[in-house]
């Protein structure tokens, strides 16, 4: 290829993509306040929306499960998707855009994932086709807009067929047909139920799906199986006929088609537009044909999206030596950040570590979400002191999935997120909120804090090591403790990290019967684990049922977990020479082109007293894949030591790219950071780096914070903003500027002859690295020399 | 065409199709003790095994929900089957047999359905494909024998590729590869699940799905994507190679793939035989190998399992004007009956009713079979006398779907099915069988379902109608009484026939109380449906929790309802002149070219007071369709009135054709009636007639009984066998032969100059139309004369 694979476009803001089967499964997502939307390059789509559970509006052919999102979504033929044929009215000849289901040459082709939007241009058969998927900010319609232009110099009759696949929506009730009326096909359908009570909850559901046109087309068909034919999509029968039957659907699969015959002159074109979407009625469709199918509607659509992203921008950006970093960080982190702490993933039951962690992200970009969400967090908590494990968004909204089995590590993450919020917002008032909560009780948040705190410190064994129940964060270890007596290494370690946190809140508070409280439970946890996990070079990973420690030399698979390393580091479990002989074990094992693994070997059979882990594939998910919530802990903790090297060489590898092969071996668009890399590096190197396709994941938040408070160490504190860069040493200068408290912070780091870190404010050199005085509204520019590498 | 579509082979025990595109959904089935297969013309396959719940081993492309058996099910693309690719490798032209994926031109198709197995010939590029499925009694695996034969005149060089999807497996853990150790190639998962104790549960599940060869093969490919390519399924890309290329499958989708080279003189021929199925481990593989994969092996299965299918030949065989009605019922209905009577639909729970109708058709097959059922079913009575929804086949089954929906009607199953094991063996001893029940009593049969008939007695309203709760037989109406207020027409009418028929036993016995406390009910219910019911010409449905009569005249949608009508002509509530003006109503309104429909016209949008019948599709399952199941009580109840006619007319609609036009609207073989045909006839005339392709449905075992006791008037009773055939008056004359308590009737029908029936047994000529004189073991000629038409 002459042409690259991809390179960004608008100074970062886009990604282009020039070939749809390089990177097959390359997609960008949309989302808004009820419904996301994620495209591969090549048409296929999957999008939920809230109703106020997750819901489809385009389905699989068949009876599909509903499930949570699945890593590595397979896709085939009839997956969901958004088409347009285009076929030569006088040879016949057809392609199909923007590259599935026929697969057809094309002379050029480009996929582009913007931040509000995903576009397509693709030219093949002389004519080229640009199509641009939008989204508005909070009703639950796509925005799609074609241009079909005549590139081949000379005039051309061609039929454009948008073909928008409904798939199979109800064994109950389905049908579609065209509606005049509505400008559009309409698909219909019951949502299936058995018990009389589901009736009355599904009463209200949107079970409609349309596709409006802005122009009358020439003809329609609305039945999947007409449309096909003996031909099959790559080759719909439907196209070898001058034009659609206009076929309905009467329990029969579903589709939207639409046909426009045009005679082109030589580099004329013709504009569509196209809404498509769930509705619960007539009356619905027509308010939304109303408000959007429009050449204003869709602008104005598109600006108020635009500046909804906006606001999502964050509170850093950056110019280093390392432009893809930039772009990233710029552009793409703080977007990612933003929607997992805007939508919540887009569920009604967030798992309380997933909440508070999305939420501790979005305190660097609208800390009273944060603050609201620590509140609401808090109402839920259990009389014992214990967090549950999801937390309900609503009413409605019951515990689902893995939220219905029992893990113990709610509680930690409660100082640990919070600390972000009040070094950002020095909120402290925060802690004196009375919350009511659920369980009956008016509880300060600093009450409430310490009830978790001391939940923890009961929720131990014998030893004084943190039970694991049926799983901890790592929710696959589920066969460790559900007898009730195994423990998790990383539960302790990390309750000992928690606890020394909320000392020093209750320090601050001058609480300190509290503080010495949480500071001998940390230290008496820390010493346990020293005594029972420590295996010579690295901790255990935890204890089963039945006493047999693992996570450890001995062991053959499973033999190292990173979370213990990570999280004895942040804890004070591990000595200055025990950290170092963790750092060159996980160097040894965990290591990976592809960043750091969660544990390795992977398990490659069923432990019966570890756990499910061991049912997971190998590089798969939590089972020796590169997880990254997992890695970023250890790069957190990395900074935390001054190892800033190894902590940005990690934290690098979490995005794709730039090289070729790298974007080829892990599939996706480096816009952003998936929940993990398939891993098992050793055992099968041919789908080691593979990215899971999902962007949900609670690692974006502290990439965030990484980036704040580590490379760029502009963390707040009590006396204002404390500056502490620690770049890696191949960077000799780096410039960010930084939102905080209202103010702008503009800094430029250059290296210089110095020992420690010199800090200028506008000009003005201060004493140590704190700059104290900060006006909301004002401008700063900060000078910072640091030591040569 | 100058070839039929379809026509009958090896006088009717097979059905050959011509074409896979004129009836593209046709299909075959086969069954055995653990397992059931459907595979359509075209190659697509739906199986599942018994582990103990209903289990896949080859899966969809996505994760599919677990549901019950629908219908109408949507074929796509990647949809499971089995299939084989045929490559020139001179030309690289290639075709897929039997028809999917590539869909390829053909020079000679066949599809031919046996009673016990399934075949296909094809010819394309000069190649013949036969190909044939058989299964073994008991072990879950697909015997596969497959015969290339070069049809072409010269020698060729082809590469032959069995292509059987596994699909995805499970998100958890899903891998495939070749093992030259077991000789094919092995996918394995792990069945998903998030609890602990699920994890018990699933630990021995067969996860492996194997694909086993008995020559080895040139090359192999066990990952789907790599198989497929850019090319799809209908060109796949490892076709363009010399070679595949021996992929393995890792947490990718799976799929096994071999090729086979060779060349073929002309009019030579290459076998190959291979398993598929699913495992719990290599040992059981290795074993399931050793047992079939050789000639010797698939011989000696084949050869038991059409010994199992003629252990269900069923106790009649006719001989009509009417060859179609031969073949059908000499071959395929028993077959059927047999189907249901000896696996249960392959369920764990099957409903009450279900369980009770499928064992009441036993009886003419094995009747210690429906003995032992009804013995099992009563054991899990309750306390108040009410069955429950399902009979629970195993100790780890459980009541699932619409077995967790409380339905009102399961007490009348009882005496009306019982009546035909009673006929049919007089065995009155049954009566006496104490059955230790759930219940923690032990009462005798006869106590129980007196018992059965008090709670039908008391549970009834104000009016003595029988309450209807969420549903009665009719399963979708379920907000006629769901407060616990509405009534049932038909299961008053139907509780008044329960009740007379116990009644009659309960004289049988001499339990003249009994006797006369039910017949008492009866009338009792039967004044009260004719008084709040009745609407001048047919029987109304019901009446809803507010006190709307609905199934009436005045209604728009849903006027009259069948099964009201059928039960009270069998249950006494009509006269003679309501019969025969419910008669016309039904002609008038629910008569259709395929059949009566259970109501009209279809509901096509939601009444709250009614239920779920009105979600459903108009002209799908119960709403507007020709529900076989209620259509069979008609003509039941019509062979009771000497309707014989009109009730033979409206059975022979159940069977498709012969008029291909029938089966091309119909879209099945007459292999089977299914549980529908589509209607709302009036309103959706495209779609009407369409057969739901579920071959599993309680009116099989009716049908069987229409014939049995109806047609040819063959019914048990206590003095020996009465004869009374009611032959349509188009019909001169008919020959059957019955099976009856051991004996062997040969009978002769013919008309003659004669009043009344004139019966002789072996050239003797008997007063009445009874055979008294029965020895087990003896042959009897039945010579009877009936009257002219």
């Amino acid at each position: 290829m002459s042409k690259p694979l991809l390179q960004p476009a608008q100074q970062g803001q886009r990604y282009e993509l020039y070939s749809p089967t390089a990177l097959p499964r390359a997609a960008g997502f949309l989302w808004n306040q009820r419904m996301m939307i994620q495209v591969t390059c090549r048409g296929y789509a999957v999008a939920q929306f809230m109703q106020p559970e997750p819901a489809k509006y385009a389905y699989a052919p068949n009876l599909e499960a509903k499930t949570f999102m699945q890593p590595e979504q397979p896709y085939y033929a009839h997956h969901p998707g958004r088409f347009f044929y285009i076929k030569d009215e006088d040879t016949g000849d057809f392609f199909s855009a923007p590259y599935e289901p026929v697969r057809a040459p094309y002379e050029n082709f480009v996929f582009s994932v913007g931040k509000s939007d995903l576009c397509w241009t693709i030219t093949a058969l002389g004519i080229e086709v640009r199509i641009k998927l939008s989204l508005p900010v909070e009703d639950v319609v796509e925005l799609w807009e074609v241009n079909v232009v005549n590139r081949s110099g000379k005039a051309r009759r061609i039929s454009v067929y948008p073909y928008f696949p409904v798939g199979y929506m109800s064994w109950m009730n389905q049908s579609a047909e065209y509606r005049p009326d509505l400008g559009g096909i309409v698909a219909s359908c019951v949502t299936p139920y058995q018990k009389v009570a589901d009736y009355f909850k599904h009463k209200n559901f949107k079970d409609k799906t349309f596709f409006l046109h802005d122009q009358i087309p020439t003809a329609w068909e609305a039945k999947q199986e007409t449309f096909e034919g003996e031909g099959g999509l790559h080759n719909p029968s439907a196209l070898q006929e001058e034009l659609l039957r206009g076929g309905d659907a009467r329990y029969e699969t579903p589709a939207a088609v639409l046909q426009y015959r045009l005679a082109l002159a030589a580099d004329a074109q013709q504009q569509y537009r196209f809404i498509f979407g769930p509705a619960f009625d007539d009356a619905e469709i027509t308010q939304l044909r109303a408000k959007y199918l429009s050449a204003d509607g869709f602008v104005q659509a598109q600006a108020e999206y635009a500046d909804y992203i906006r606001k999502g921008s964050g509170c850093l950006q950056i110019e280093t030596p390392d432009a893809e970093l930039d772009n990233f960080v710029n552009h793409w982190l703080p977007r990612q950040v933003f929607y997992h702490g805007d939508v919540n993933r887009l569920t009604t039951d967030p798992q309380t570590r997933n909440y508070l962690q999305d939420n501790m992200g979005m305190t660097f970009i609208k800390p009273q979400v944060t603050r609201a969400a620590f509140l609401h967090a808090l109402s839920q908590q259990e009389s014992s002191g214990a967090m549950p494990d999801g937390i309900l968004l609503s009413q409605e909204a019951e515990l689902k999935y893995i939220n219905q089995i029992p893990h113990t590590d709610h509680c930690v993450w409660l100082p640990v997120c919070l600390k972000v919020y009040l070094d950002e917002t020095n909120d402290y008032a925060i802690l004196q909120e009375i919350v009511a909560g659920h369980d009956g009780k008016n509880l300060s948040v600093f009450e409430r804090i310490s009830n978790a705190m001391r939940w923890l410190l009961q929720a131990r064994d014998y030893r004084g090591l943190s039970f694991i129940a049926q799983g901890d964060w790592c929710d696959p270890m589920n066969m460790v403790g559900y007898k009730g007596k195994g423990v998790s290494g990383w539960l302790s370690v990390a309750t000992a990290y928690a606890l020394n946190l909320w000392a020093d809140v209750c320090a601050k508070l001058e609480q300190h019967e509290c503080r010495q409280e949480f500071i001998a439970g940390a230290q008496a946890i820390n010493s346990a684990v020293n005594k029972y996990l420590w295996d010579g070079n690295w901790f255990g990973r935890g204890i089963t049922d039945d006493d047999v420690v693992f996570g450890i030399s001995k062991d053959a698979e499973g033999r190292i977990f990173l979370n213990p390393q990570s999280w004895a580091i942040l804890g004070g479990a591990a000595n200055a020479e025990q950290r170092q002989k963790m750092i060159a074990a996980v160097e040894q094992q965990l290591e990976t082109p592809y960043g750091v693994a969660m544990l390795a070997p992977a398990y490659t059979a069923m432990r019966d007293d570890v756990g499910r882990v061991t049912q997971k594939h190998p590089g798969s998910a939590e089972n020796g894949s590169v997880y990254n919530h997992a890695a970023i802990f250890y790069v957190f903790s990395l900074f935390g030591i001054g190892e800033q090297d190894r902590a940005y060489k990690l934290l690098r590898q979490m995005i794709p790219g730039p090289s070729e092969v790298d974007y080829v071996q892990r599939g996706q668009l480096p816009v952003y950071i998936p929940n993990y890399y398939r891993g098992a590096y050793h055992q099968y190197p041919r789908t080691a780096g593979r990215s899971s396709q999902l962007f949900n994941t609670g690692t974006v938040s502290w990439v965030y914070r990484c980036l704040v408070e580590g490379v760029f160490g502009l963390q707040g504190c009590d006396e204002g903003l404390r500056v502490a860069p620690q770049l890696p040493s191949s960077w000799s200068s780096a410039k960010a500027t930084r939102q905080f408290r209202g103010a702008t912070f503009h800094l430029s780091i250059t290296r210089g002859a110095t020992d420690t870190l010199v800090l200028s404010c506008n000009g003005e050199r201060l004493s140590g690295n704190c700059v104290t005085v900060i006006e909301a509204g004002a401008e700063y520019q900060l000078e910072v020399m640091i030591p040569q590498a």
